[in-house]
């Protein structure tokens, strides 16, 4: 694999040229997919002149593929981040939940998770990819994690809760929940899934009864 | 779209050069997706002579992965008609979880749910085949639904449980816990989500309590 110029030698020109890039190919591989993206139809959609640009900022596909699961993780986070970094009482966990739905209901239910798509399409044929997605996967679970600790801690959540097990299902539930939004084009999987993920957790909760339905 | 000339109007070696195209697109389009498979593969894995052979059949690549879909869910559930048939206990939710990861191991953890990988890879470009799925997914969580309700009718889950929302829930859990699998190499974060899942269930235990981790 060739090696991403990066940002560090690019001028301030040259670093908005290849942000550019990056975002328009980001924008057509979610709506596409990365096999159906050519250079071409990037080169077209960032305004890039030639195909040498491409060259130039990215070397090869798999390069700039790698730029864009990078910018992917990044916007996912920065989106999940303000929730996350709260996300430590049923309030905050039902927020979460609120917004991952009403997120989807804004795009009409279209376009899946940015890093669900690409880890679907990717991680059986680039072995790169795979462990891009994973290590995204992991710091969105360490946060959950941390906040699910931090309710155990506070006595919460009882002393049998598993932080890092529960943080693990959930987001392994909202992937479900995001992929059956974008086949079925509404969010009832995914609110069904999440909440009974959330009446998992709540198995746990010291002031609160499981309920009953 | 053209129309798959289907099974009607074929001699018997018709038939069988038709389903050799369709086993044969179904595992390319499994490993690579649909858009990284081309027409020239299909010819090749298939031993099909001429490209006109598979136009004769299917007309268009639209029309072939529209029957590629069909296959796929054939194949998913008839594995899993066995196990959901008699899905009517706690005893066989665990046996069919454990199943489903067994599946997994035995793959070395590759490819995902074959209904998923083309859900991800189709839902947003291709209607037809996003209500293909979607139906398939639907029989799925029939089955599901029908062996939930038959526990809470014999008195195992109380009145409260909503067999159908259960079943919308562990479908799309495991859809999750496949992608996952798909990314990670490792079946944990399966496991995990259908374990979560089944204590879910277990909410609703009549003779059971739930369980304290």
């Amino acid at each position: 694999m060739k090696s991403d110029t990066g940002t560090r030698q690019l001028t301030a020109k040259g670093r908005a040229t290849r942000d550019r890039i990056v975002a328009a190919a980001a924008g057509l591989m979610y709506e596409r997919g990365v096999a159906a993206t050519t250079t071409e139809d990037i080169q077209r959609a960032a305004e890039v002149k030639s195909p040498s640009q491409l060259y130039h900022y990215f070397g090869d596909k798999r390069t700039l593929v790698q730029a864009v699961i990078q910018y992917q993780i990044e916007q996912v986070l920065a989106f999940q981040r303000p929730l996350l970094s709260r996300l430590d009482s049923f309030e905050s966990l039902q927020a979460w939940r609120d917004a991952v739905v009403e997120v989807q209901r804004a795009r009409n239910c279209e376009g899946g998770c940015p890093l669900g798509s690409l880890a679907a399409e990717l991680s059986d044929v680039d072995p790169g990819a795979r462990e891009q997605l994973m290590a995204g996967y992991g710091q969105w679970e360490d946060a959950v994690r941390d906040g699910l600790a931090s309710m155990r801690e506070r006595g919460e959540l009882d002393a049998a809760a598993d932080p890092g097990r529960l943080a693990l299902a959930l987001l392994t539930a909202l992937q479900g929940g995001l992929l059956m939004t974008q086949n079925r084009r509404d969010t009832l999987a995914l609110e069904t899934v999440l909440d009974a993920m959330i009446d998992r957790i709540r198995i746990h909760a010291v002031t609160q009864r499981a309920p009953a339905s």
